[in-house]
């Protein structure tokens, strides 16, 4: 057990944002305690690979335990953080109890927002977490079962059918990968259907996907879909969604796999903090990322809402480390007597895969697109997985699964439950 | 489509025995059906090595219908058989309705016996499947992180207890590795518990663990896994199993983590042929593999009782796919108007892996032990992922976890339900 330093910092989440904290406290005179309900950090940015069988969970998830393994004056809770009291300096955790703490950063993130209709959730899951991925796994999978076994041509239609909700980068990921399953990997394996014939459609609610890069590149994006037969619509707006489609203010489409890329929902943490928040529930912070009711307790990461000039700076993992960091920072300002500065958004750029083998970027003031934005997409995930251990293993795996149009890991997977049929429901 | 042949033969069954009877079949004029209720076929051998975080499931699963996608003459249908027609030659499915046959080759194997105990089940899960593999996965895990956050010391000392009940292969390798797991892997990582401290306590009815072996390699195995700190328990009987520990023969054992490897039940598809079965469930089948009611049903693998002499042929990897091959060589001869021969198993040896780097082998007359019989078991593993496409990946995923002693794939992964808090219960 390590000395314990009197400076409690307890970090609520193991996400970009609160790992970057902890790592940046290294060494200095603080004890730290990491919270998170999951064991395993996830690299969000793969997840979509996950969801649609290139990758294992295990190749971009790690144990947050095992990532902060040699850094000593830190410690790993798997727990709950159910209530932040703000006036005690206190969590409150399932599993462990009441947790004091002298500075708290608080990065729970957000989940998906339905609008108020979290009864769409059931049909048309989000991707947030590895079992929100194998769970759209286990669906885009099973369709084409369901559908080679089909004898109704309707219904069949109906299975090969597959509607992602939401245009941003998550959704034209989720929709290219689909339809290269559809068109390529899954080509030769049915004997009944043909897999090609599936229909990919992508909707997105404004006048274009990608709306946070340049009109240019979105047009570029929606072109590279249109050449995997993605089917994208934009403009239209999500009016339901049942176990048979979505209706759209364009009229009812049938689809048995319908999945959720829209709508950001800040962790309901942020709402016992007692400070504004925004729309989608983000923490309005100060410039030092704190809150004013308590310069100690810091927030960070997709639930804080970060005003820079007339810009919010962005729900995306760049920033969140950048913020960490930050975070980290301040706390050791105030230990050494230092004044704490502002915190400034660094944007280095952003790239959304579009399929296969194309992609978009924005690198300061340059724009790329298709196979050479694809290759700086690609060969910047693989520097990120640095440190992790799975890098050599992706690197091969990718590496074959592009060659071979094959995916690694087509499985689908149940939830476990002592006795139960396994194909019982679908 | 291609063209179909009039011979139907149905296969029931992905694993090892009715995937090599599909092979068998490539190029025969006969329409093959293989019908499974799972879409892939998983390794067995190394589905331990999932349950203990080593390798993710995508590393040993398989896609059935990749693996046939050359197979013009194979079609895959994922589905549950629900009872088999001998008199119409028919299978009932769930999902495809029924499926007439003029060939059937039954491979559905067997599960966990839980001696008309099963609500021990829940309590101690067996490994079976993948599911099975990663909720095993999951309790393993989870204790360490359990005892981490407890504050007493019986508690603590009941979670960091893990029980393996049942002394094969499947219970010595899962006891091997989680002691493997509590002294190196998990060394540095707890700040509060030392995991080496966990107990690995692995319980065996008669008076030997590898009963199949020779009493001599039972003797070193056991010696190589107290060399690991398991505690090997001989002569204990288990009389029953509830959440806090195991009630044996010797007295009480208190553990918050009890895995099954114990007792075969052959799957309850062979109670409907209409022939007599042994203990276990297994159909007594003709010399050709068939039941004598239908010459024309074959039933192989471990669902089959298949006598040799004064032996009855092992349920294990090789016998399952010796008899997958004879069968459909059976059925080619049919075709042919040969006569059939009679199925011999040709026994080339075993291995059993004890612990990290250490494993026993029976090979013709010659027995080792130790590090060489460890690589003996190691290249022996990797040449039969040969055709799949995991082998370098695997290969190189080994490596690494041995090096390091770390595991790949620490992810506790938790049933997906919309909305539902990830950790609500353990």
């Amino acid at each position: 057990m390590p000395q314990e330093s009197p400076v409690r910092v307890v970090i609520v989440g193991g996400g970009f944002g609160g790992l970057e904290a902890a790592k940046g406290l290294a060494g200095a005179d603080v004890s730290v305690t990491m919270i998170d309900r999951r064991n395993h950090h996830v690299f969000q940015p793969l997840l979509y690979e996950v969801a649609t069988a290139g990758l294992s969970p295990g190749d971009i998830a790690f144990p947050i335990r095992s990532i902060l393994r040699r850094q000593s004056n830190a410690r790993v809770l798997l727990g709950d953080v159910t209530a932040v009291d703000v006036e005690q300096r206190r969590v409150q955790t399932s599993g462990s109890g009441p947790i004091d703490f002298d500075y708290l950063v608080l990065a729970t993130g957000a989940s998906h927002s339905y609008f108020g209709h979290d009864e769409w959730e059931q049909h048309a899951p989000g991707l947030k977490t590895i079992e929100d991925a194998t769970e759209i796994r286990r669906r885009i999978l099973l369709r084409f079962e369901e559908a080679e076994r089909s004898h109704d041509p309707d219904e069949r239609r109906r299975l090969l059918t597959f509607v992602v909700i939401g245009g941003g980068p998550t959704g034209v990921e989720l929709a290219g990968a689909i339809a290269g399953i559809a068109t390529r990997t899954m080509a030769q394996d049915f004997r009944v259907i043909d897999p090609s014939s599936a229909k990919v459609i992508l909707l997105e609610g404004t006048d274009r996907i990608l709306g946070t890069y340049s009109r240019r590149l979105s047009a570029k994006a929606e072109r590279q879909l249109e050449r995997l037969h993605v089917d994208v619509r934009v403009s239209t707006m999500v009016t339901g969604v049942d176990d048979s489609g979505v209706d759209t203010s364009a009229g009812r489409l049938d689809s048995s796999c319908v999945l959720w890329a829209a709508g950001v929902d800040a962790s309901p943490l942020g709402g016992g903090l007692g400070t504004d928040r925004d729309r989608s529930g983000r923490v309005l912070v100060e410039p030092d990322l704190s809150i004013g009711r308590d310069r100690n307790i810091f927030v960070i990461g997709d639930l804080a809402h970060v005003r820079q000039g007339d810009d919010v700076v962005p729900g995306v993992a760049p920033a969140a480390v950048q913020q960490g960091r930050f975070a980290a920072g301040a706390i050791r300002d105030d230990l050494a007597g230092r004044p704490r500065g502002s915190f400034t958004y660094k944007d280095k750029g952003s790239l959304a895969q579009v399929g296969r083998s194309s992609a978009i970027a924005r690198l300061g003031r340059f724009e790329f697109s298709g196979f050479i934005a694809w290759m700086l997409w690609w060969s910047i995930h693989i520097a990120y997985l640095i440190g992790f251990r799975s890098r050599v293993v992706v690197l091969i795996g990718w590496g074959w699964s592009w060659l071979t149009y094959q995916r690694a890991a087509r499985l689908i997977t149940k939830p476990w439950t002592p006795g139960r049929r396994p194909n019982a429901d679908a």
